[in-house]
């Protein structure tokens, strides 16, 4: 596949375009033009036109793309042709809830075991999936090929259990905790700040509240 | 307070300086340059005075930022100087987990109720806050003044819910459910769309597999 450098800017909408190209192919739907994608994703037609055109060739003139083509063509973009395993450390309710979600898997990542520091996990299974001791985890990379870690703990511990993975040959960790990560340059982190959406979803509400109107743009 | 029009791109930064900032004060820290203030968040000490200076007037040249200050100002600017009443569709683990953070309280996020169709939740309570079935939802939401409704419920049932939740008076939704909401214009909507940060890590991981370097700026 031609490999050239897309903007990160274009990177982050693509997989909002597999969501809708995905719920497509669901609905049978096998052609689209960018207009009518443009008036479900609420992105103008230009827009989807120009983040596409990264990747050429897809649309036609006049003709409209290929859904389940871009589905799969946007699929191996993003990795999704291969598949992945992880692991989740932190096996409370947030990483139970990763572990319940069944749709990761059919996106290619493997769920291969869970880890935590509390006894009451000991022996537990999540869909089959065993949850280990933390004192498990270094042995357990040495004997597995894992390639992310999904950190569901704490802030306090998860500086120190990340460098535990990263020295470990982990190269990705989707971090949940509630601080930012500071890694070698090589391991991607992905990091989902529950609290940081939460307090825009509120400095939206309280302008709304005052009465000031927010441009959408 | 004074109110000017703040850009998406600075607002978007709020939540990420206050979490910092809150990190200072809980360290004792009481002053911190734009310069030290950059080191730790990797942003230029540009990048934080143009930002903070939307806000106008908190840092004083050669003297820098009162952190405490700075941080309860941000946070009035934020909404987090009120008090915010939120209840919670869907009692699985994401529910739980949402309900559990016991973070949120401090900044002003009341959470009042969980709702769920699953009986086996029928009188069951997180931290001591009730599991409501969803037959109850709309007598709830007459009675009680809720503002936020965080959704953690299948993409299946969430337009459907959002719906309800708007014609009774919901006025901001945290949606975690794997879909798009399209709702009227006075209502916010805030997504975590999980399986999109998935893809995005999944997508830097594939690029580094294939040894292309990515510029980060």
């Amino acid at each position: 596949m031609e490999q050239r450098k897309i903007s990160r800017a274009v990177i982050s909408r693509l997989p909002r375009y597999y969501r809708y190209l995905g719920d497509l192919l669901e609905a049978g739907v096998e052609r689209i033009s960018s207009n009518d994608l443009s008036k479900k994703m609420q992105v103008t037609a230009s827009q989807i036109r120009q983040d596409l055109n990264n990747f050429g060739g897809f649309g036609q003139q006049g003709y409209g793309y290929n859904v389940k083509y871009l589905y799969t063509e946007i699929g191996k973009i993003l990795g999704l042709d291969k598949t992945h395993n992880f692991i989740i450390i932190g096996a409370g309710n947030l990483g139970q809830a990763l572990a319940n979600y069944a749709a990761f898997e059919r996106s290619g990542f493997i769920l291969k075991s869970l880890f935590d520091v509390n006894p009451r996990f000991e022996g537990v299974a999540i869909r089959g999936i065993p949850v280990r001791m933390m004192d498990e985890l270094v042995d357990f990379l040495k004997e597995n090929e894992i390639e992310i870690a999904a950190l569901t703990i704490p802030k306090s511990k998860a500086v120190e259990v990340a460098d535990i993975l990263v020295e470990n040959g982990i190269k990705a960790i989707w971090n949940f905790a509630h601080t930012d990560l500071d890694l070698p340059d090589d391991v991607v982190v992905e990091s989902v700040h529950l609290s940081d959406s939460l307090m825009t979803l509120s400095y939206n509400v309280s302008q709304r509240r005052e009465g000031l109107t927010e441009d959408e743009e």
